[in-house]
């Protein structure tokens, strides 16, 4: 099975990628900080749109950049593009084929941006529109569904922020990122014993907050592509101003809550869920408290830094769809209605 | 009760807005121009967030601003808020109440930054940290979901885009957005006909692209705070990206599709979803051939120009939830769980 194979190959790769590309993001970081960067415009699809959202809160909180998501419809159907003045223009793609990804790269470089593709394919056409390449590393990936192309996508975004941010002690802890995924790779038995009883589940909600905010999103998206179910992911926030209200009892809430900045504020919030609302927790967390309000609680390591818990905490989050699609009966390779290379104007 | 009539005297509170605080708005974007703002910073929650997706497409598209939307949790809970050099600092807020937005605004203004409040309560904290306030004008609002509120913070962000612009004939178009509402507003009988037709409805998709991606995102949540529907909100381009694979025979899609540039791309997706995999349509468009693809087609004047079309098309979807609420047979004054005033930091 290439995903499981991919699920598990990730620790590899991203050892790899770290010793591999460290100094091409060093030269690309010692670039932007030449330049009056006022804000990143980052553009991306699917996965990589969540590659994205890790983006947004690591470049703010580490290296206070804020981001704007890119809306790519002004770029191609409108030709309305905003004044890019001073932004550093990113795109995101495994695949660097979609064309609205990289028309929003073109206009960039038309209005004089430094520009940056994060690709795996050095010769694709983001990559050829770019100033600046940083190439994943993932070597191929068979299955449809975007695993280690997102966390060598999260990685990758990790180095530069890091590579910004002049603090050494952060690449030390990069370094560690390879024995925190494996550590979790071990999970496999506990979660594959228990994904039958999620069988029959049909929808969910998906609660991350900051940093995990991409994590919540790229675990519905798996269910969705993959196992099929109608997964929203929230911030815990968000869920509050409206969507709770659709809460029912033994409704499952998959949440991904490591220690950290926001970890009360996502505890809270499980914790009423669980007691007002009966609901039924799957709990991704490094935190007692919140591990036992789950029906089935997910480890992490103790000492994962909240701003590289989104790399570890998305692998049990990967295994579970993985053992939920096999549960459902699902062709875990090649999902129904999709291709590998989606290609959006 | 309340609800209905909130959202019947819509184009009465729409009329009111745009004579009594347009000279307001025109002195505030003279004061934007005065600055070199280079991007536009947005906090908001809910509904309100929802109307700030409507400002990034129509900021972007007319006025040349990017548009990031703040996190807000880099602020509170992680106290890291970006640098803020030359923005535009905007927080759009019901009832100017809830301290995440408010923190958005206050490190604006301590930045140096222009402040901008969107809010029905001009005595607010939101209110009371801006250096300028927009007032919407709704008048009170008693149930707890939000309706007008929302077309006049869309109302108002489509003012200052106009006073922005300077092109004097949109402001000939805004004026025409009262009676057009009252034309769709007639569809009430028809959509109460129909909406039994929904009661066994748990779960649906969204889908509108460009200036109506707000539309996509504010429908979705009405039926999540009121019918209790998980409905997700996509652009039919990120919904090609995984999640169409979720999709079965039967499924309901709602869509908002009127005319304009990005017509062509939603109607190809409409028609591979009920041609190719059997969804069931409620469509909301000015164009026949959309229309047609529907098992209910709501229909919008022919002479509403794109960038007003969210005004409209949420009228008809508004009063589709609301409808369907009755035919559940929930509260549609106030739903379970959720408070009109939602406090979040």
């Amino acid at each position: 099975m290439s995903l499981y194979t991919e699920i598990t190959e990730q620790p590899e790769r991203i050892k790899s990628l770290l010793s591999s590309q460290k100094k091409t993001v060093e030269k690309i970081a010692a670039e932007i900080q030449k330049r009056d960067i006022q804000y990143v415009f980052l553009a991306a699809r699917g996965t990589s749109d969540n590659a994205g959202r890790y983006a947004n809160y690591l470049l703010g909180a580490l290296n206070g950049l804020p981001l704007a998501l890119a809306t790519p419809s002004l770029f191609t159907y409108y030709k309305q593009p905003p004044k890019l003045k001073n932004a550093l223009v990113i795109g995101i793609s495994q695949s660097g084929q979609s064309p609205d990804i990289v028309s929003v790269l073109d206009e960039g470089k038309k209005q004089n941006c430094l520009t940056l593709a994060i690709t795996n394919d050095s010769k694709s056409p983001l990559a050829t529109a770019a100033d600046f390449v940083l190439n994943i590393q993932a070597g191929r990936e068979k299955a449809v569904a975007a695993t280690k192309t997102y966390t060598t996508e999260l990685m990758t975004v990790a180095m530069l922020s890091t590579a910004l941010n002049g603090n050494k002690s952060r690449w030390d802890e990069l370094a560690e990122v390879p024995r925190w995924m494996k550590a979790v790779l071990k999970h496999d038995a506990l979660i594959s014993r228990n994904a039958e009883r999620y069988r029959y589940m049909d929808q969910t909600v998906v609660l991350g907050r900051g940093f995990n905010y991409s994590t919540a999103f790229e675990w519905a998206l798996k269910l969705k592509e993959l196992a099929y179910v109608k997964a929203e992911p929230y911030s815990s926030a968000d869920f509050q101003h409206g969507p709770i209200a659709m809460m029912e009892s033994g409704f499952p809430v998959l949440a991904i809550s490591p220690k950290g900045k926001v970890f009360e504020s996502m505890y809270e919030m499980l914790k009423r869920l669980r007691k007002e609302l009966s609901a039924e927790l799957v709990v991704i967390s490094n935190d007692k408290r919140a591990l036992s309000l789950a029906s089935l609680p997910l480890t992490i390591p103790a000492d994962v830094p909240e701003w590289l818990s989104p790399l570890i905490c998305i692998l049990p989050a990967q295994l579970f769809v993985y053992h939920l699609t096999q549960a459902k009966g699902y062709n875990t390779e090649r999902p129904r209605s999709i291709r590998k290379v989606t290609e959006t104007k």
